[in-house]
């Protein structure tokens, strides 16, 4: 294993400067392009890993999932009256299907889906924020995961797109909370940093039927695993998602911060990190490391 | 196995009569809504069936999966410049984001993608419907498979649909033959007639690496099917797709005729088949069958 | 003239119970259904008035022509740089097209367009909503109207769609001041109090080359208010505004209280008031009398 | 009224040059885009006129004109049950409109109502074109306007995108005869070559109450002609409707073969004719001389 991630290692390098960071904020519009890691956890709990795989980086989107984890957990099935489960075919950030579609966003990874998600959460938890904290620091094993305040005051003030979207489902009744209170709590997950190395910890239980190895408890069922899957599978990179089923064939969920996560079903979960994005707002080199690694040893779920 | 389809065929059974047969021409309504069948091929060529699995019935739309696999052979990668590989998040036959996005439809099994690798088959064939119908003749080992002339002439006669789609995508480039030769032919293609038991037969290469067992020849490379099967997974159910990974969890491809494909990678392929529809235009009973088969033994990829 | 307007409340008084008073917020869903009125005011100054004339109600969208008049005294043509001045093809409140056309919106009288007018006018005035109070009072030469704080409260309280668009705006860049802020403005002026009589005063000034017999000012130059008139013959009655022009032949603006002005260039100025809506959001017997007026004179400019 | 035209030629001669002829046919691509005409015709026939005002061009669009009048002498209000009266906020050719609207077009001028108008004559005429070729011949007083052949050719060999909306409107049920019957009447109609001094006479009508001084026939009602003049106000020059209100002030409708029309209600109908086309499609030096006429004379309708 420690050999294949040093030939992608190798391969990917040269990609190294193509691309471009997220700018839409200046706290993330700093960040050195020239990085890459990978972590790579299998159901043992063993880390193999290659070269920034232990630099903390913004996790933004990757985020979704786990505040998705936690809605599926305090809900159960009911959650999928609020937000849909089909791919958008429209970018992350976009209104026009919400308004077509009456305010019940696509998916849970789009923004308005997470948005949802967030506020559902938001009528739960006094601070989902700190309890998202929480959950990722225990199913990862790693206490030293905090919020970059920075960078969630400055998704803040940049906040207009989303909330757009959230006061535009709040006018179709499918918001409860006070919009400013959910995007501070929807922005500060956001804003969690995490190296490639707890990220793969922190979703090995995707690979694992559901149970984290580092909590030792079952954060999901079987079926509850096999359908978070599913839907990383046809939405989690936006609107790229079926060129990376075509290309790499796994689950995956990526953020603008340069990070991907990508489970490998029963085996392994992998965390890529690059900072600078292609067109579709995905890690570039991220994503050409997972498509080599798949295909140098076959594990297409497809 | 038997017991398993055994089962499922009692749980589903009451289920018939829900749903309507689709009902856009003559040819397609008057089919008795009350059949179901259902097939598996192993990798070894086994068939496990149950019900009305050696009635015929009409593909339709599962012949896109044939006809691009043709236009594989005979295009390679060079396909992908005039039909992309997204999931659309819209209805199946819809103009809007065939505009929105130049005339370059969203993937091969939405209607407009379908039409665009028919008319990419129809500049290498001279008869591409005769080529289907042998290819497919080929692969499950049956000589006994017909186009049912009364099914094709009625789809023509009620062309419109399509046909504005095939003139948009003309307008915008991306078309090169006589609008009126490919709906001919794609039509034709739409109206094979074929069993549960030969259509698992004749899709097991997808789930055997490429490998065709009746015509023992190498229909893809691994990698190929790999791709299909992937576009399956994100654009196989029109507007379901995402819901039908998240219940069944298998690469699939619905026809309004109510015959449904499913793979399981390296392992089985499956055919359902029930008239009756549900609002999304997928066969009713036949996604309950596929969901209760999946989750009784955990067949999902994800 | 008196004549006319007795024939014209006998033919539209057996529909009064037709249509529907808005309800979108309970301040003025309990407003009696059963009011009619029309006052006429000629470019002497002379009313001619039948019905509830002297009857108050909410002017709302009426409102933003008032605002567009305020904003063309201050910014001159420069302000066609952040508001289009074609019809738009879409409800009043849609945020579909404004994300299409990158939050620059389709006219003024549309509520995107008059948000946008409305952070115009906040940017200059520190209380933009007293300074449009002042401005109707002065040129309809009434002291007495109020703005109904009860409704603007309700308005402001109901605000997710509005604040949705404005928030989408400034996610383009087209929205300068704090959403919240606007919004208490604007809402404040659409809960303006007036009624048909100084409505038609108040708005004399376009039949009369934007002369006020009232303020003795020029409120606006010929050529203004020649094209203020267009704007409302092309986009004063949402997405009914060619209907409007194809019966009634008049520019106009209709507001969800119920009034509609219409303009006779160089003749008269005309207000109705009706509170049941049609389906399009125009009071059903304030067009309906509209039509019936100019159709027995023959008002139509075309 | 020399004087003035004499004026305007010597104001926009400079402006010839700017813009773009229309180029996606060969027929119309080769016309020298450096001629400019204008036609003034009172109502007592009087024709004033400058410029290249007796060469024939293609009418194109404006034959949208004659075609609604047609089927209004045919069909009068039912009409109005296949199409609307409502501008569309999309560009003329648009389809995406067509499918959420469920294939009623929004007006008579853009190219799906047009062709639905087109349908309608088609149910009525043999021979629709020369129906309305007939039409134009009398109420201009000039038997010799024909129908060019090679442009009416080249159309239909490029008729991609009018047989998209074609086919659409008739899987909508709106659309009676086939498609490439209507196609060929329809573009023949386009074909139609006039100079601006017969078209100015062949549209006094519209100016004169419905009355043809060259056929001494009343073509249409007093209120006919207004709601015609209405739609022509609202709907005429495509996405550039709402600011050729806003700049010219008058009823008009354009074609891409540079033309336009424009209607002063009870004094004069105007022709005026420069190739180049701006961004919208509309005449470039067109829409400038008639923005320069009505400002100096006042002759805005509003």
């Amino acid at each position: 294993m420690q050999t294949l991630l040093n030939d992608i290692y190798t391969e990917v390098l040269p990609m190294l400067g193509q691309g471009k960071v997220a700018n839409y904020i200046p706290a993330l519009a700093c960040v050195d392009p020239n990085q890459f890691g990978i972590a790579i956890c299998d159901n043992r709990g063993e880390i193999t890993k290659i070269g920034d795989a232990d630099q903390e980086f913004s996790i933004q989107s990757i985020s979704k999932v786990f505040s998705l984890i936690i809605a599926i957990n305090n809900y159960g099935p009911e959650l999928w009256n609020r937000v849909g489960r089909e791919p958008s075919g429209l970018p992350f950030n976009s209104l026009v299907q919400l308004e077509y579609e009456n305010g019940i966003p696509r998916n849970p990874f789009i923004n308005a889906g997470a948005l949802v998600v967030s506020d559902m959460n938001q009528s739960r938890f006094a601070s989902p924020h700190l309890g998202m904290r929480d959950f990722v620091r225990r199913v990862s094993g790693h206490e030293d995961i905090f919020i970059d305040r920075e960078v969630a005051e400055s998704e803040y003030a940049h906040r207009s797109r989303n909330a757009a979207m959230a006061y535009l489902m709040k006018s179709f009744g499918n918001f409860e909370n006070e919009v400013d209170d959910v995007l501070h709590n929807y922005f500060s997950a956001c804003a969690l940093r995490m190296s490639c190395v707890n990220m793969a910890k922190a979703t090995n239980f995707l690979a694992n039927r559901g149970y984290s190895l580092f909590s030792n408890e079952k954060v999901l069922s079987q079926d509850e695993t096999s359908q978070v899957n599913a839907l990383l599978a046809t939405s989690g990179l936006y609107d790229e998602a079926g060129s990376f089923a075509f290309r790499v064939g796994l689950p995956g969920k990526s953020g603008v911060g340069g990070g991907i996560i990508a489970i490998v079903p029963g085996r392994f979960s992998i965390c890529v990190w690059s900072p600078a994005l292609n067109k579709m707002g995905n890690s570039l080199v991220g994503v050409a490391a997972l498509e080599s690694l798949t295909n140098r040893i076959g594990w297409s779920v497809y």
